[in-house]
């Protein structure tokens, strides 16, 4: 496969993090979470997040949204996500069909939902007939690379707790936001009541690992047989643990997110000079989103893979990584030039 | 944690599949199952279980059987398997959360089911009050160590499918199975028609990775939308199938198992000759099992840490691994002859 | 309680159906749907929909359309239905949760779903991400009183099945659209090749009970088990289909949807000749929907009992029944127009 | 069908309580639980279990019994069961499908399990690779005919609170039991801090209708919710009601069981008569269980049709109702006699 700005899915592995692999390779280590290396793995995320986060490592994302969602619903309630939310519309029904809650899509702008539709969604409390809404789920940064500002997030949390609604964040790629909002974990989360945070590692150049951050110390309860119950709860618990020590530590988080997010700015800065080219998106995060001719798409997928967002619109997404190269954005950027000539 | 006999789980990561995560750590790959080396690792199951094998590879065991028994069922069937099998006691209702199905446990000896008793299970049949036998679910080998021949299983085979029933085999130690009985992959799974296979890796070397070879073929057809709903689609895929390579490459696979297995017997022998030790299972794996006087269970435990796996009768497990050493064997013993004297 | 036109829930059973019950209750009766009766149900149903339809009572519509959604559907599938379906707005997320399944409502105009969205919702066919569409669900006639014509669904049916989708009918009232229709149930259902109909009949003069019928016979191999373990299996099932028999026989059914249109339309007239009153629907069933002064709310549903369709546009639901009497209709519109003046 | 002893679903509804149905089939009421005639039907259930029971109606057993262990379990969770109860081996796996619980059935002696069982049952409490028990589920009366005394059920009640477990009462046919141990409902429920009991109409006389009744104040805040989802709501609820209240009115309850056991002891006497008739179970409720010779069944059951209880065994259930004549009794033994000339 080409380099190119598919998905921060298809970079290999930080080299730190895949040498923290070898450093714990030594040895006999208990299974199941009881380790060391996890213990410390935890105290580190409540380093950034408060010495009350439960943090409960496994293995993807999807099954780190439905824990999260579990824990948060009984089975017949409803939760409000964007219409392009990832729990929404690439997850394969696995909300449904674990955590056997009902999503309520409602519209997004720039990716966002809107404080005022939300306010709207409240009329059948109480109604049997009606599966009863429980929490909302934010994705920050959102699935086109936009970012909810603390203020955004702070009226939605607090109008949500207001009405005995829970907030979950769905953080696969939590770091980028932090950086871009110029905050801290604890700002972001801890700080505005977010109950519970699906933080994703694999996504910022873990090999696999996530983590559910369980942040409201009224819940959590279930999760340790939630999680073994969902087949995520992995038995050599140290090689997923090392990875976001590493991630942590010497705040390898920070220069991952910074180098994507500068990559992905340099990268709308060149291509908002191609007349062709319509940037669509506020770039927040490390993704641009574009649209661009037609009859590009088949000879610039062929040297720098990409996918196209919107079959419809035929929107694109490119999308970097702590890998991209500055020339990979120039080698990009001169192969949409020559077409554009 | 000192080195021990508690879990093939507790072993560290083998020096070759370790190393198998830095050679493919290198440039962009495509996520989600769609990589060469995902594509090579099928192939080196399919020239084991043959070309006709679905292989996909899972995070981590009780995925792998949720997932092969969800293959087998609709959710109002029930599966026939051993009152000690992983599934029914260790796996927090996971088969009957994900997979929906009631399991009816049987009558185990020596943690093989008995023909004798199958074959009384199906009276039922056809009466809608009773939630209908669909599958027999086998563990090979046990949980207790031991093995079913091949011509056990091809007798409960032949008889399950003259039924239609399907059978699926739990290998989460498959190989050590193969290697007890002088048989192959093929022979033992693909010849005597069991229908789907949990194949273990975490357990055997590996870091992380189980596969699910489904073996008939007129199975499967929902497998990968089932897989991704259950958060079991790694993203970076190339990582799991990278260890399932190194774990088939130069018969690592068998130097792995003959190695953990020899210990086992070493460690049989040994205690054989220890008056107050009473094995009580036939070892045709790599685990022991043994009663011991309780007073020793304190002091040998703090030497090299083991399970006691029936708290009532304090018979223990004693496990070993790829790691695990003569010496380790030698001390183990030295340790329970100081006890004796 | 005031007579009113709250809903066709609110109205007694029709004497000649209580009368059955009676007339049944001697002797002993095998129970679980093997007794006469029921099979004497079951054949008036095939005298209807054709000889192939198989036929299974339930005790109410919530558990008639998810047994009939788990008839069409694995659980990780999605079913395309209109934004103000029953199944999707008015069931507490019962077919997400017991027939594990997403639904995924469309834009509707007069409470019909539009063809032209229909077509372009199956883009993202065979991607593991995406709950694969399987089914689409009509309202026949819908929730705010319209019916889809028989060509409208024809279309619908024809694209349905040459896209490998099965198409199932809510049919609660089915028997007014059929009457609304001039047409018969087989014409509208059979020879439309709709796969599954929930048919109802506790808002058509009976007690409790409705049918499931499976039209397509490739579905309904594991109807019955599923059927008893949702609970929907009746044991004393004579006193559910003498309902039926007695709503078939000498044409009662037909009696009592045409009386029930008929009063609908009476009531439509009557309130289009008062100048605030603005019907918003077509009135193809026994149900009229239209916008008041907010003000006559109160007032009016002191005497006539009636529910607010849309809390947001006032717009409200008038349904008729076969107990409604032509009194009830003049003096509901008398009151209309003292308020008027 | 010829009358017989096959079982109490057999029996056609009390004239009584069919008449109550013409009774409310008078005007306009309220749907879903909101009209007069429920709000007396569940004064008459707070009569009897005192003020602060919640009761609900649902339209049958099996839905009565999963809605109960709903109300007391998370989805991970166990329940402990007799090895004959009716939610193990005659619901078609429905606690598991929809409370998502795992049964773990204990050996049974006369139907009833044995407490000195269920103290050993939680050694794996706290271990997340197990399904936590939370409740325990009786039967009472037995699948078998017999009782728990209220010794015995203090005595599991006791020790399940001590140890935070739940306790279930499927109370099918609990009158009899109630007028069998010469108590009340609120001293066999009540007072010995049953949870929530699964209150049986249909086997007692009603035509259809089951009642969840949830004794203990903390729970059942989802219930309302819950029951509508597992489409248990009914519409027209006041025909499920006036049923309820009829059993209630008059103690007619209490002539029914009467009845009932008083033919069950009269069959029990006679056939202990005839030396070829084996009883097996003490007779406290409406049921004989015998064994018979092998050459009876045919002609016996074609003069009066009954189950084998134990297609092994060959043990039968004999089963009275409230319609019951002595003549059958005393034609049933005669036929036996005969036979055993």
């Amino acid at each position: 496969m080409t380099r190119g700005f598919g998905s921060d899915n298809h970079a290999p592995v930080h080299p730190s993090i895949l040498a923290s692999l070898e450093t714990v390779n030594e040895g006999h280590s208990p299974s199941y979470g009881t380790d060391p290396i996890t213990q410390q793995a935890v105290e580190a995320f409540q380093h950034h997040f408060g010495p009350q986060a439960q943090v409960h490592f496994v293995f993807n994302g999807t099954a780190a949204n439905v824990l999260a969602l579990q824990t948060l619903t009984s089975g017949y309630q409803s939760i409000l996500c964007s219409d392009v939310a990832h729990i929404h519309v690439d997850e394969c029904a696995a909300p449904e069909f674990a955590a056997h809650v009902k999503l309520l899509p409602r519209p997004s702008l720039q990716g966002k939902m809107q404080f005022s539709d939300l306010q709207s969604s409240l009329i059948r409390r109480g109604d049997q007939h009606f599966s009863q809404i429980k929490a909302i789920s934010l994705t920050q940064p959102t699935e086109v690379g936009t970012t909810y500002s603390l203020a955004e997030i702070q009226q939605i949390s607090e109008w949500a707790h207001a009405n005995q609604l829970y907030v979950h964040m769905d953080g696969a790629r939590l770091a980028n936001a932090v950086i871009s909002l110029k905050t801290t974990f604890r700002k972001l989360c801890t700080d505005l009541q977010i109950d519970v945070v699906s933080f994703g590692g694999t996504k910022n150049g873990l090999m696999m690992g996530e983590a559910v951050i369980i942040l409201n110390p009224k819940l959590g309860e279930h999760f340790k047989y939630r999680r073994k119950q969902l087949g995520q709860l992995p038995s050599k618990t140290r090689y997923i643990a090392c990875q976001f020590l590493s991630y942590f530590k010497n705040d390898l988080w920070l220069e991952i997110g910074t180098h994507a997010l500068a990559m992905a700015q340099q990268l709308r800065s060149s291509v908002l000079e191609i007349p062709e080219v319509i940037v669509t998106m506020p770039t927040d995060s490390n993704a641009v989103f574009a649209k661009i001719p037609k009859e590009w798409l088949r000879p610039l997928r062929e040297k720098y893979f990409f996918y196209v967002w919107n079959e419809v619109t035929l929107e694109c997404r490119w999308m970097t990584s702590w890998d991209t190269r500055e020339e990979d954005v120039i080698g990009f950027c001169r192969a949409m030039r020559e077409l554009s000539k």
